[in-house]
């Protein structure tokens, strides 16, 4: 992705970013924006908030002028964006840009008024004629948190920012001193025990793109979730943000997460500020 | 304690918050502000911004022209207060004034900039001539959460707020569907493991004072500490904000926490939105 087009996408994820924020501030802390309306892709219950963040991103790629792939929480996957006539500025025709978005992580934060939720956006490019897209593909991603106005963002090979100023992961290596962040749905705390007796502090706040980000900025010296529970679509834009400012992320066997970008797809999870501690982690993990 | 008392100290109160918010928020988010200045009366490390938040307390009470116990995280207990030589303004000369106050809990989050620290502070009055002051003798309660500006008030008898709209307990009564925060210092998470599997959702934000207000409003249904982990000062301003929100909080065995104000005293609890919960859980811990 060369300068300008770097430049074109940022600039559609901007305005998504202030678009959802947008319309979904006069739902937070409202019950109503948690009833069900309908099943996600994925099976997960959507909520109305959900469908409201979800419906500006739609609205916003709609109008690009240039053919999209949007895979999202609620609707999957969404071929989108408008074919001009005009294909002169489409440089590259073997590839295909792909916008993987969670219009809103930590939806449940967001209907009770806890200070940890918001958009995760990451934007990808990919021969779409030969392979589909991946999650090395990524070549942007972005995660605001709408309650506190954090806003992290990370460009390949450009390292990582937090409100415009570079950010890098905790230099901690000392397990028994760590800070650490979990996801915890599918597994038992029997399972992640082990681990808990070894570390400092646990923190769970319930929105991982967030929670993520915080390993990129040395607010958590870690973040693990063993149970392949993590949908790639939570972790496109945070896994970017973690090694565009040096952290390390894997999945809990210490392997590079492979995965390909669609709605479906889980992983688990290790991801620490620094190749060491990230490294302990993994030789922890290896008896649960 | 009357109307024009309740004025009075509720003005020294906000005052206090007023300046510890101030004094603090420069150094939010600093690794420096973490750094161990010395040992706390409890026997935890006093950080560089727990001292600078207490020191604020201590400067704006000894002003007051009355004789007051401070009960605080760091200093333990201080005879405070000037003993004025008008002494008619005393009307209840068997009377003392408490002011119990963790004046920042959630130390690691303001270091971190997570966005879950604030001030506890608790008003009580006790018969100083006859006993030690308890729980029970708190008559105004009083957590800001810093990061988010949110302000949860309680006054015996009279409500509770949160920026003064009247807010009440989470209605909820099935144990499966509920969200609940956790305090796990001290605790494995097999021993919490058998609650854990009936419940819909876990957070530790690591501010207890802050999440057991997020009882009060319904932003949590429950709040659990299982260990007798908890000091007595960080919950005595949200436990009087639970009760006159109509939550209801105990003991892990259902008793009520009938403890003796000071900076040593510990307690469980089982915290909820409403009775009914609260007995649900009180049954699934007795075979924790």
């Amino acid at each position: 992705m060369d300068e300008s087009e770097t430049i074109f996408w940022r600039e559609v994820a901007l305005e998504i970013i202030a678009k959802v924020e947008k319309a979904i501030s006069p739902l937070i802390g409202k019950k109503e924006s948690g009833e069900v309306i309908k099943m996600g892709a994925d099976g997960t219950p959507s909520k109305l908030i959900d469908l409201v963040a979800e419906k500006e991103v739609i609205s916003i790629l709609e109008k690009i002028s240039y053919p999209i792939l949007l895979i999202s929480e609620e609707i999957g996957e969404l071929e989108i964006g408008c074919e001009s006539t005009d294909k002169s500025y489409i440089k590259d025709t073997d590839s295909k840009i792909v916008f993987v978005v969670d219009p809103l992580d930590g939806t449940s934060n967001a209907v009770k008024n806890i200070p940890a939720y918001g958009i995760s956006l990451a934007v990808a490019k990919y021969p779409f004629k030969k392979r589909a897209p991946q999650l090395k593909d990524v070549k942007m991603g972005f995660v605001k948190n709408f309650a506190t106005g954090d806003f992290f963002e990370g460009l390949k090979g450009k390292g990582a920012n937090l409100n415009g100023e570079k950010i890098q992961g905790s230099d901690l290596i000392d397990v028994n001193n760590s800070s650490m962040g979990l996801f915890i749905y599918g597994t038992t705390f029997n399972q992640i025990d082990h681990l808990f007796q070894q570390i400092r502090r646990m923190r769970i706040l319930g929105s991982v793109s967030i929670e993520l980000c915080y390993v990129a900025n040395g607010s958590y010296d870690a973040f693990v979730d063993i149970n392949e529970n993590l949908r790639v679509i939570d972790i496109a834009a945070s896994q970017l943000i973690i090694t565009e400012s040096g952290g390390k992320i894997s999945t809990q066997q210490g392997k590079p997460i492979n995965k390909v970008l669609n709605a479906k797809e889980r992983t688990s999870i290790v991801a620490a500020g620094n190749e060491k501690l990230h490294e302990k982690l993994i030789e922890i993990m290896e008896v649960i």
